[in-house]
């Protein structure tokens, strides 16, 4: 079959169902998108649930592939480093990687946007308001309810692929096959967005080209640029216990906290306390599940495949390279599905897994580690070593956000790394000879 | 309120279900129970899909409680150890426990009939083919389709408690709800039911008062008692590669696979082929989550709480135990239900973790290390440690099958006296001086 016969059913037109609707239509397939939510064009898209997203080499490979990296590099905004903020008011700054490497600010619903424009050029059609109600794996019929009109409608295709997100529609169908494993485990923190607004004549309050950290040991508040002059900020904080989001009851409460912990973030945050009590309290889930697949005709993609949370800034990066992936899958294998959907999940899953694990261990470097002399000490010494010997010596975070390694790749190579990173910061005096050849030479033997 | 007034909803009838409903009308609670299967005492049980029940001290204690233990008694055969049939036509046997102590093996239909007569003679009342479509949880309404007239209907209870298995209609409604932690894997081996009919003369045709056990290293085949003279054959075998069940598919491949690999058991399996297609191949999961209550208005117990696979002959008996320490609690906290489901669940929960990984972790030993010299060694080791310092050293089958230690206590110190016999069995000549005083003390050491 000619693959522009094939029609395709995206369930989902978030930013990896609209992403991949653009590749798949530059291949020839006919694509409808069912999406749950109002067209976000019209509406304005519902705020304090977003966690602002980081675009990373893996995201802009995405973007690149359907001709959109340009169009989405205009509204982004570089990071190229973390800003500390010390509770003593102290502030330090750490470069994420080389010189002219950084990690891009994008809001969510623009770059949704600019992806469904696209989608819809290049001939995908989206139908709005559609909640997935039922998908038949073995009769290819995906069932939706219109929560508008409440009209029900059944619908097959050659390939139905849902890209509904974290807690997704199709997924939930493959939860009462035999044989399917699935975990959903969610951490004790939970998320608030908050917001910094721009200064009166419009410019941003902090500096605009880093990522913003208020390292709490136990909690942390963040700040990413938008293209308005505000930040977003977002409070990850336990739901019990003491500090937490049910300990902080009242606007004094929110208020003194706020003022005493993150005193230089409070006194821009005019709106905190209404900001607070305003916005909902967001969980924080990671979703692993296997297979992806079911009989070649149906497969998950993005967050409905593996959602992870949010502190290695690669839940939408990873699944733009499950597209990219998919798309090369599409190449090698000529369309025939039959082997591009065992080989994709195959492919996928261990590197998805290693991403998800990363993303929960980086939330106790960034709480807690980043704000210690001896994190910066260690960065330093990599950074040391990746300058002078690149082929031998790849630091985890440029692993995962300047390459494209594997994800299991980075994960191992991170682990031995950071064996021998604990050998080395444990050497007498390292501070004053971390940059001696000795030490130089001890990391190259314990490498080989 | 009077408990007497409080109506309480179970979902499921199953062996849990029937013995909490004797535990609750006790206590003067008003239970109807809600069974998706019809009547089992008036239609025929399906074969091939039950797994033979080995009750142990847990087991007991939950039949002791409501007065069923001696009912249960006249209908449960001792296994007091294991026979092991190697391939090479050997045979050997390894004790359970000290002399007296033996797992019984039961059939779970009949025992669900007792537990079931027992109930509605209590005062319960069960409704059979009422299959359970919706619990909201919010509401405490549980909602019900029956499956032989299609009559749905809509009920509300003061108390909900799911007792409906691994599949439970109960815990779905949970796993929607926020921050609800979930996981189901599955092994990649799948389980067989086979069978050892009667001699001639009606009696057994292999030892009836052993677990028969087949180790060949990557599967096994198991026999359990029955009281007709037969025994229900296991067989626990990987779903694909080779071999499988995958391979073997058709009868001259089952026939000549038996034939070689379990030549004993082949010559007594005389309807092998057409059990072998005729029963269905069931799938091995394992199920954790919490929370696992509501609003201390609905609870999970039994396999909806913490399904496992059934190597170490747990399921029933930890769900038992689930029974007894809920009724310990409703005593403790005089029906305050408030304090009841907090505290049965933070109680119950390490310890049903802790028995769902001993069972994973029993297979690699049923279906490999019992077949080893070593291990025959180790346990006799263990065995005399044991009879000389019983407040010192308890092998860990015995801490779980014959003792009421925490499994999670269990779990721990077997971890422990792991680590210490894998230094003993490394000693030199281990197999000579493994009775003398030398290694004695160096055990003893160890331990403190």
């Amino acid at each position: 079959m000619n693959p522009s016969e094939k029609n395709v059913l995206l369930i989902g037109a978030g930013l990896v169902g609209s992403l991949l609707s653009n590749y798949l239509t530059k291949h020839g397939y006919k694509v409808e998108i069912f999406e749950r939510r109002p067209d976000m064009r019209k509406d304005k898209i519902s705020a304090g649930r977003s966690i602002n997203l980081a675009l990373s080499e893996r995201g802009w490979r995405g973007l690149n592939g359907v001709g959109l990296s340009d169009a989405v590099r205009k509204v982004a905004i570089p990071m190229a480093g973390r800003m500390i903020h010390h509770q003593d008011g102290n502030i330090n700054y750490q470069a994420y990687g080389k010189e002219g490497q950084a990690i891009y600010s994008v809001s969510r619903g623009g770059l949704n946007c600019v992806l469904m424009d696209e989608s819809e050029k290049s001939g995908a059609t989206i139908h709005y308001n559609e909640r997935c109600t039922h998908v038949d794996l073995d009769k290819n019929i995906a069932s939706f309810e219109n929560i508008v009109t409440g009209r029900k409608q059944t619908l097959t295709a050659d390939l139905i692929i849902s890209s509904d997100g974290a807690y997704s529609a199709g997924r939930l169908s493959l939860l009462f096959t035999d044989r399917f494993n699935y975990s959903q485990s969610y951490l004790e923190h939970g998320y608030k967005e908050l917001t910094i607004p721009p200064a009166a004549d419009g410019t941003h309050q902090l500096d605009k080209n880093a990522l913003h950290i208020w390292p709490r040991g136990g909690y942390m508040l963040i700040a990413l640029p938008n293209m308005d002059g505000s930040f977003t900020c977002t409070l990850f904080f336990p739901f019990e216990g003491s500090p937490s989001f049910t300990e902080l009851n009242s606007k004094e409460k929110v208020s003194a906290f706020f003022k005493e912990v993150f005193a230089d973030a409070y006194s821009l945050m005019p709106t905190l306390k209404d900001d607070f009590f305003n916005n909902p309290t967001g969980s924080l889930m990671t979703v692993k599940c296997f297979p992806w697949t079911w009989k070649n005709q149906v497969a998950l993609i993005g967050d409905a495949a593996h959602a992870i949370v949010p502190f290695y800034g690669q839940g939408m990066n990873c699944g733009f390279e499950d597209c990219v992936e998919l798309n090369d899958l599409i190449v090698k294998h000529n369309h025939d599905w039959s082997k591009i959907m065992p080989e994709y999940q195959l492919q996928r899953k261990p590197n998805c897994d290693a991403i998800a694990d990363l993303a929960v261990a980086n939330f106790y470097e960034m709480r807690d580690l980043v704000g210690h002399p001896d994190f910066l000490l260690r960065k330093k010494i990599e950074a040391r070593i990746f300058d002078k010997h690149p082929e031998k010596w790849v630091p985890l975070y440029t692993m995962v956000t300047f390459n494209e390694f594997p994800y299991s790749e980075a994960l191992s190579r991170g682990k031995k790394q950071d064996q021998i990173m604990d050998q080395v910061m444990a050497l007498p005096n390292i501070e004053k000879v971390w940059d001696s050849p000795e030490v130089e030479s001890k990391i190259l033997s314990m490498l080989s």
